[in-house]
């Protein structure tokens, strides 16, 4: 297993300007809060949570070197190079190969219902092309794909692939592929569902919440790893209040919010999300102040 | 909370004869089979597993008065009485409390499309009608029916309904119940995550395979209750070879052949299921003897 | 193909009173009101529509036995017998044969997920305990189960299994189940989408708003086979401009009070369903004023 | 109503090489083809079937340029601009636009899940950037975006919209849609229920098998029109075998195989998506054959 890549990653936040373009500054100040004040283990770039899917290929690879030069290389970097468009994607991969991204992911290709054997060759391709590790992103709710237990042996078998970044809540599932794959890395997807996800023997976790509540998160993880479950529970208890608030108020404009009361010139959302509804002040303001965001 | 009612609950088994009539001897060493073999607290008669929605009232009462009898007054008995016949659901509702039931519990209606006024009016109607205590049964695999936090709260503000059986892979929903309703009984539905519900603060579990699978769930729920995870964790992996076999030779079948090797004269399931195809009779013989089922 | 059962039929409404016991007259005038009101060429007794999931069997054969005598011996009536007891099934199909019923009908079993192989069996050994033809009842929205074209043509390939109450929205399935089987029965079970099914060569229609629209119903019907497709759109223009009302105010209770309008004591919705909404009175009048309903 | 735009489209096939780049020969070929062959109104470019969500915007913009080109200005081209990324959708609409498209149409953004609000506002910024019309490409099936009659109307007040590919298989939707808004285009966006579409009122019909089956597909345009609803069904009959079959050897391959037979270079799929497989080269042949393809 590739052991050095275990811990937790922020799924980093990108900061746009009104016309969609990266604010520089801002990406470099919420690369080195995940990793300086929230002491995460590591950065998993250009993910959902980076709004990826709304950017060209030219603001990806912006956003895969600004994030590499804030937190420098002693921070484990996973790129999510993921596309439907295979060249882009094997360009994204080649360059952050180069940039020196420790590993590299890729969302399952959604929108058109591929067969297994085309996903499974899209992962071989992209490996072949970048001839660097590759964790499967499976996100079931937005993407529609199902891998089985047996099809992600399928794809544990090319050694490249060295493990899923986990975001379905099905645990049987996530249970099954702990123990058919003791040395692959699992990560966990869902900041919610966090605790259940450690003592289902995940490896790490990758989640958006993070960017903002990265030091809860941990002792969630630290706690349940140690099998001080009660503890680590109340704090997913409190954890989840937060989320289930933000959620509320609306993922990512919401994050980006919070890290502004940090100082951080973290922007808006990509259109065609919708900014941040200032209706929700107050109750954003209760929220950072009573969890100290 | 209904601290009596903790504990682990056999989903009861029910055998058939071919022409679909219940075999009351197989029913009474099956319920005994559970308490005293499976060492569980107490039988959940008549849910989804005891194949209740495939049978008529008569049979149902007569399932009741069997199990109640097998296994005395000490045993935690809950009568699963949920009918889109409201009538039947009241008429058993009634029996099973004259009965001595401990509690009832009634499935979210299905089939028709009701709002959730209508639902909670349902389950407001049973109980003013049983006057006995209520758990709330949601499983939206098969009903379709998802009730949200809030919605749960509108049902837990009556005081006769108890707890929930919560049958549902939302881990995030589990854990806003237990935040929310401390004093509410929240039972696993799923055998195959009881490690994550356990650590998710349940109050017990009702599951089909503890019927025959008893001995290790009870091990794990106690083992995560105290913190020893990683034992627990591996004893749920053990469960779930087990589980993922059962379900691949066909879950109620497979059950009901298990108990004839204990000697237990389980019958067949009932119509318009398929018995246990014999062509599986090898791969069960060696799944009884790996495990000791 | 069994040229006698093609037409329109009324999906029987059934009128309960506040026990959810069944009010006999009220049935009657509803079954006369479907053929000498609404000029239709027969009942459909028992289906979703009647309520039927929510009533036991002495109900169920109340009904059959009503609606048949009500209509007399020259009307066709299918017995909906489909239940998840299968004893029960068949002691209804029974019933409904020696009651004279042309045709029965039967939901596929719904709630427990079964293989197309125990469905497949389900239909044969209700056929095979009552000798009686079969019109299979495909409702997928409700049921979840869909069957292809190959295993209807499983289903068909037994000669007592004389057709399909189609409703489901794929008209590339049921043009597909027209040209593989031109003898087989096929009835269009969406009312809002009758000129549609018209023109993919449906031999009949069974519907819920038939027993308040029937004769529009037949005119959208007559009109699209002779080809007038223009005529036959505007007159389901508006029609669904009264299904579409009659969908907001509440699909059972709102066809019951529209009943009530022609001096038929219709009664209530069997609970669970709640009854009209008096709020919407108002709207109600003028819809059947507008429409003369 | 644009009245000018309605018609028959071929939503334009693209041809890739091995490595994914666009085969302009080929390309040409294609578009010639549709009009010149099939007799087609007009090419609606870069939609799903032209694999456009696989590939960069230089190759989005490379094929609206070809395609123009190919066929010149007496045919009517609506370029399918829809972007996940609202920047390269502009910069795609002003293009297609100053190239003389007829029309720009834009897929509802999928993958992350937006409000209706915020898809309402993405429709607005495009009009707002391009100045043209926009035709709303709604397709719940791959993007699980469901907009309901109201919603559409929203969009439909804006006087730029001017209608909708609608490929869903909901004609209570359809003709609630035409009924609502008479002076707006809708266009048929299954192939397979073409005549059902056509008595719904469609104004034309936009899709992949156009580009093999043009004429058959007029045939059943202008019979329903007509009313000659028999004779337009038996060709949709003869229509759906051949779409079935299809859809067996895979949608997109298979029709490229077949513009192989009439000496186009119709390249291969764009990966992942697998090339045709040569398995099926018999069935494909006898296919051709048998319907003069």
């Amino acid at each position: 297993m590739e052991e050095n890549l275990k811990g937790l990653y922020a799924a980093l936040l990108v900061p746009f300007d009104e016309n969609g373009q990266v604010k520089e500054e801002g990406l470099k100040a919420i690369a080195k809060n995940a990793i300086e004040n929230e002491e995460l283990d590591g950065l998993y770039v250009n993910g959902s949570s980076g709004e990826n899917f709304l950017i060209n290929t030219e603001q990806k690879k912006q956003i895969f070197k600004i994030a590499k030069e804030a937190v420098g290389d002693d921070v484990k970097m996973i790129a999510q190079i993921g596309s439907l468009d295979l060249n882009e994607a094997i360009e994204l991969g080649k360059y952050a190969t180069e940039l020196g991204y420790d590993a590299l992911s890729a969302v399952t290709p959604f929108y058109y219902p591929l067969s297994f054997e085309e996903i499974k060759q899209y992962y071989f391709d992209l490996i072949e092309a970048t001839q660097n590790k590759m964790i499967i992103y499976s996100i079931p709710d937005l993407t529609g794909v199902n891998i089985d237990v047996d099809q992600f042996g399928e794809l544990f078998n090319h050694e490249k692939i060295i493990g899923v970044k986990y975001t379905a809540p099905n645990f049987f599932l996530l249970e099954r592929l702990r123990k058919a794959y003791p040395d692959k890395l699992i990560f966990s997807g869902f900041d919610e569902m966090l605790i259940q996800a450690v003592i289902s023997g995940v490896d790490g976790a990758i989640g958006s919440t993070y960017n903002v509540n990265g030091k809860r998160s941990r002792q969630i993880f630290e706690l349940a790893q140690q099998g001080k479950v009660d503890e680590a529970y109340q704090v997913q208890h409190e954890t989840n209040d937060i989320i289930a608030k933000i959620l509320e108020l609306g993922l990512y404009p919401t994050l980006k919010e919070i890290l502004k009361y940090r100082g951080i010139d973290s922007g808006l959302p990509k259109r065609p999300f919708a900014p941040f509804n200032e209706e929700n002040r107050a109750a954003l303001d209760e929220l950072v102040n009573k969890y100290n965001l």
